[in-house]
């Protein structure tokens, strides 16, 4: 196997994570967004969207999509849930990252960060963008109150799918995280995982 | 179990037809957007992220997303695959569903048709979807070129959920559809599975 992977991207540290985890060790190619290394992965086929993270199967498959991966990857391990109701609420969580929390959360991040970006950062969008993100993150406050794990009584790919950008809103999105104390307990008990590495480890 | 729908919805239409392609019959609630059943529902907290479709399962669990009950109810059928590299491969079609072209083409749809939302339905925006869903369908588009269907050989819960808003893209999108002639052969043999009811019937 080998991963193709944008090192500053949540989507892709969301695989180096569980890899961790697992203490799975995979061969990682770099592909930082506006570099050579992601326009000759692009030219060569090997993203089948254009972006990261990418994980290259045994078979020569070319499998795309963080989530994706993240399932393929959890086969069997005990970050899938075993009764079939739980599995259908992670997928449930980890689709709405995708649909919802992703495009608000992660965006307004990357509006802020990066360079390239910038031009799009008006005042008037990062200002739609933190009163969708601060809905969205009530919705998870809500529903981590009282729990310990976003689906059953342990960790999940749910969870390592919404920490990777979860965690960082503050620090890149401009989120202020305090007023979300059962979200803040909650990556706390992420971090302390065996295996944990952060997203610039 | 019980089905939270909203009418006019590519999301919800998905499960619609993944029902009558199965040849099961779940009561329906209608929460069409901006009506009084929608407001309800939320009220009751039926909808876990505030949005439709929701799967109200036999043990009372709120399965919400669209893809992830499609998931659900598509266990054990034949529209998920036996090998787990084409199980993958389907979820990865899924996310990208829901991360690239929903936010694209089912928007530029939403902007043109619904009258709640005409207001952000600006030149600018409208032209820059319009290119970005250009480049969504030409993925699909090449993946079709010489395959029957997006994974493996047969029909999976991949193309019933990209066919949802795949084949209004003209009608309520704006997008021609004339210019990507594998996407128009994949939707007419989607439209002839066995079953098929469209998103008005």
């Amino acid at each position: 196997m080998q991963l193709f992977s944008m090192p500053s991207s949540g989507n892709s540290y969301k695989v180096r994570l569980l890899l961790a985890l697992l203490g799975r060790t995979v061969p990682i190619t770099d592909v930082e967004a506006k570099t050579d290394a992601l326009a000759q992965a692009k030219a060569e086929g090997r993203l089948p969207f254009g972006k990261a993270p990418v994980l290259i199967l045994d078979d020569g498959t070319a499998l795309a999509e963080s989530n994706a991966i993240l399932h393929h990857l959890g086969q069997g391990t005990r970050f899938i849930p075993v009764d079939p109701v739980s599995q259908a609420q992670m997928l449930s969580w980890m689709f709405w990252e995708q649909n919802t929390h992703e495009g608000v959360i992660a965006v307004r991040s990357a509006l802020l960060c990066y360079p390239h970006r910038r031009a799009q950062a008006t005042p008037e969008r990062l200002a739609d963008l933190l009163e969708a993100g601060i809905a969205i993150l009530q919705i998870m406050e809500t529903h981590l109150s009282g729990r310990d794990w976003l689906v059953g009584t342990a960790p999940s790919l749910a969870d390592l799918s919404l920490y990777a950008y979860t965690h960082s809103a503050e620090t890149r999105g401009g989120f202020d995280l305090s007023r979300f104390p059962a979200i803040c307990a909650w990556l706390a008990r992420v971090e302390e995982l065996p295996g944990y590495v952060g997203l610039d480890d």
